[in-house]
């Protein structure tokens, strides 16, 4: 899709300065982009790069306008004008809608007229699929199981029974909705294995990376509030709750019965327990690890960053002695007299 | 399923307190139950909600059995008595064994007469299915694997070849046994890979979470033992051995040729390292990293919590110069003379 | 495949210390190798077991050669030549190429005569397939993408739209290849998807572990260069590039734009941040987390290895008031006067 650079600024809010009729046909980068492509500078490691771009306007933040020598798209916050510009540009035109004939649905299924399905995909009984959804091939819904309009389901995408998926869904190749929760009891040194009778509830606008897994719930159901955006492999335990607009980078373990904020930003590797609450617009470094629950808003992080292996090794045998260190230290102070 | 309450009480081992003839139809929550189903109450959290509970019966513990307003089942477990009663109120009437015209089943495989095979599924020559099993739409079995009776395999699992999977699995959508294990040797800067001779052996009453891989071993086999039960998005190394009803939870990583003893329970985002021995009846927390052998069954965890992220990088920052303040403070003490 | 034991022995570049007349059917471990088997001893663990093999043939050191009982293939790395000498005897008569009937091509897809395309795979317009390479079932090759010669694509892959695979690769189940990357831009509180244009190029010798999952590019490629070999449950983001011959192991997260370097060594559990660059020839032990480049080659980690429970507790206790403990010792030094 073309734009002339007039309505693209005022489609992405940004103020232009240079010629409104320039055509733009796409993005690329700051050091990549031609005369038709627009790109953007928000992270500052590029900014090198801006005096000899050839891009037909770069967005930017006011105060590198002056500096931009091409036709500049100016707004407060350029990343976002980027992401803006993105959907634009990435509007194509709409494969006609199909249903494969290898599919099957079961004739108790509702495919609404304008979805497509996928080649191989299976619809089971009491399964519907909203107006303008297309699943990939090789896809399953599962009986009793729903996804609203205009979603983008991938290929081999698993959505287990009863699983209630809102409008606008992207859900990305490998992902599994609604697998068991992991439930046992142990009886005398075996594990006996508990049904899992919830389903999972997800709103609109939420996006699932490739290969996530989301778990049913035991009696409940696991919710997925709206706008929530999932990266990849993450493991989110049965009955979790999510609140709206919170973003989980990938390689995130989320435990059963967790129950997250919204707004919530969670970055790669955290781990976090089962059976606590993390309050709204809390925010995790990568790698985290979090065994209770988190009650104000804030940054929390933990971890420990690499050092040269020989430096760690020696760190790491005197962490293993870190309480006895504790001690002596406070025996020397009260020697001392400074602190007793 | 629909269960008269004495006949309940007497299937999950509890003693019951009130009226044997009420009709029990289904299981829920301690605060959404109503008077046809049962509840249980074993964490102390839910304890509040007790007194105003409408469920027909609750399963607790002896000491609570006074204060429960409504007819209790008591029993010292009551989580185990709610897996039990989750167990037969889960009973479904059997749908008819079917083989989907669409799945493609080579005609030197043996599929028992009243198992299922779901659409699109592919089995290879050599490959048994069990009495009572069913496959679930889209799923690979490959050559010369086997898979026991009375198994419930997902949509889209892939057993590759030489696989052999004992009686009353449960795999999740998603799963991939027996893949090639991670074998490669370097040959002057360049990776070699070492074909990986192995199989894969799964007890019996083993259970595998979604998307969780299991490799196939180098020379000899990938072996988990007799009711283990793992959960989502697990990785287990080749030549593997992990022991009869050992637990895992989710986003567990184990290295190749790790044994892993009986009884084990593994919480979330473990890491174990390869070529190393865990005796049974350990216990790991979440976020542990095993580097080595582990002799004695007991608890043992590592990983940092998360703190506020300007308190952490203070922390962090001194863990960095924890081998120069240990030489430190043995400094101070020799001076005081106390240690010297 | 069989061997004479001599043509093995020239094959693998070992000195043969033997008969080179035996014939070699197989591959076995030192304890369980018959007459017709050759095994390997490389890992010291191992050594009680040579004195009483009955293997055909052992590679291995020549420090050990005068030990052996049997036949010696003699080199300076026997791991490598144990991966040598199973390449060899892996070798399998070829299943004649094949198209199944039930996979869906698209006319303007272009496969190879000589390929094998298995059941229930769909390959799009634009997709090509290089001459002798197999599709597994159910695999997905979406629109203009290719995979080169002679590859082996296990069953359940999927390949997005406008992916580009060398000579070679060996992908595995669950694969996905060219989902889109986790790019999301916050405006006022509701993140805005940003369509992610770029594609993936991975190399020749590629080989990718079970449901990894390599995201597409943002604007520019992500890339995946020569004999890189990914194990399992790997998460590749949006942009990184990863350099020639670097082998990376289970559960690893690298974050969107990071630049991996050539022959670098990633051990499981690793957790690399985005947006930085490791240099070549960088060793990372498991469960370490990188959050900044590392510019020189070199052995680094971190993570903390486990402890007894209780002794944990203690530690990590005292870890969380380090920076207090550091200021008191600094203090105690100053009254000391040994630092001051």
């Amino acid at each position: 899709m073309s734009y002339r650079l007039g309505e693209l600024a005022e489609r992405i809010g940004a103020e232009l300065l240079g010629d409104p009729d320039i055509i733009i046909d796409r993005l690329a980068a700051l050091d990549a982009a031609g005369p038709d492509a627009v790109t953007f500078l928000s992270n500052r490691r590029y900014r090198p790069y801006l005096e000899s771009t050839r891009a037909g306007a770069v967005i930017l933040a006011p105060e590198l306008a002056d500096a931009c020598p091409v036709p500049a798209l100016v707004l407060d916050d350029p990343y976002l004008g980027y992401a803006r510009a993105a959907t634009l540009l990435s509007r194509t035109v709409e494969a006609t809608p199909c249903i494969a004939a290898s599919a099957v649905i079961d004739p108790a299924a509702a495919v609404a007229p304008d979805a497509s399905v996928g080649h191989h995909c299976v619809i089971e009984a009491g399964a519907s699929v909203g107006a303008g959804t297309s699943l990939g091939p090789g896809s399953f819904l599962g009986r009793d199981s729903s996804i609203g309009p205009q979603g983008r389901i991938a290929a081999r995408v698993v959505v287990c029974q009863g699983v209630h998926i809102g409008a606008r869904a992207i859900i990305h190749p490998g992902v599994v909705v609604g697998a068991d929760g992991f439930g046992i009891a142990n009886d005398d040194g075996v594990w006996v294995k508990i049904p899992q009778f919830g389903g999972v509830r997800i709103g609109d606008d939420v996006e699932i990376g490739a290969n996530t897994t989301i778990d049913r719930g035991a009696l409940e159901d696991t919710v997925i509030e709206n706008g929530v955006k999932l990266d990849n492999l993450i493991q989110i335990g049965h009955n979790v709750h999510i609140g709206a607009h919170t973003a989980i980078a990938a390689c995130v373990a989320v435990g059963g019965s967790a129950r997250i904020g919204r707004r919530c930003a969670i970055q790669g590797a955290v781990s976090i327990a089962g059976h606590l609450e993390i309050a709204d617009d809390v925010h995790l470094t990568a790698t985290s690890a979090v065994p209770n629950t988190i009650r104000e808003a804030g940054v929390y992080s933990s971890g420990m960053p690499i050092q040269e292996n020989r430096v760690w090794r020696r760190n790491i045998a005197r962490l293993r002695q870190l309480d006895d260190m504790a001690r002596r230290l406070r025996a020397v102070e009260r020697k001392l007299g400074d602190r007793a």
